[in-house]
């Protein structure tokens, strides 16, 4: 299991603040899009190299954070459901049709 | 380095479509936040634990491989970016006050 | 014209403050974005009905004035646009199919 | 009350349907912030100005609906939350510090 210690880290957090009745999974969902939103905001009105460098780490790892806590809860192993993607979207753009193009796949000819 | 072989994997997929020259930081970010709208509407209009399963999993997936790309093209370990993160969270929420408590840390008394 | 009077005071707000020049469609629905964001955050590990009426009632402001203004860059009629919509969801959605139902349209039988 | 046809209308929209009973506070944000994104998504590794229109009004009119059914439900007047909302916006950006800069207030000198 790849980030076992730091997925362990992450738990005993929520464990020693009695945190783990809030986290059903629609509110972690909702928890890592609230995250997400905060990371974008670091570009909001600049270019597209414009965040400020330690706030886009501390944001990462919060959008990290929730989505192993959301795997771990539906007991996925992270790299396989990783590679178990490429592979559909390997399917869904094919080298030789999506190369180059950054075409949604329902719009590639 | 953890996950280096499913990094490598994405970055490989990447570059046969010869993608890299969209991944800014800025589109990045947009596309990891874009993946977590789909989480989330796997919950709309649903109980907190009534997502398909197999499209958890997938969008989980989504959201993991944009922030490995982010992670990956700002030299960042992602178990490093993690613990400095909870170190950080320690502090804004420290157990005695935090404890069973959903509040925002700038709403703990 | 409906909400002219209040679509020409959020006008001069930027106007004022010579906002305009960072005011791009991208941007403007990336601000709309975060600010939905910052609305669901009032739910956040709460109840359907938990959000502070104030702040739910100053978010849903901010996502108007976002709207209002990419509609105002694009000369949209926003109940032009609306009624369109509603007439196109109309037949995604017919109401013999849809009535009492969630599931999205691709999910209806 | 501006608006008031339109908001009839998708009132109609939602009554024919049976709807309503999905139509809690929380998932109603939750459904705002996914057109939101799926808004953000037609600026996805493309130009500032680079959205297909037509897509563009489709989901800005959603995302109106969203907003107008949850403003609706909190007996909201959609013109007063603004112009409210202008002026504290106007407290938090003052003219003078705030003209031609895109700082987030807690950043402007």
């Amino acid at each position: 299991m790849p980030l076992e210690r730091t997925i362990n880290r992450i738990s005993e957090f929520v464990s020693e603040r009695d945190w783990s009745q809030f986290h059903n999974s629609k509110d972690l969902a909702l928890a890592l899009s609230i995250e997400a939103a905060e990371l974008n905001e670091l570009f909001l009105w600049k270019s597209t190299e414009g965040a400020d460098p330690i706030k886009l780490k501390e944001e990462l790892a919060d959008i990290f954070i929730y989505a192993l806590l959301l795997a771990e809860k539906h007991n996925l192993n992270i790299e396989d459901i990783i590679l178990e993607k490429l592979q559909k979207n390997s399917d869904k753009y094919p080298i030789n049709r999506a190369k180059g193009k950054s075409d949604k796949y329902t719009e590639l000819i």
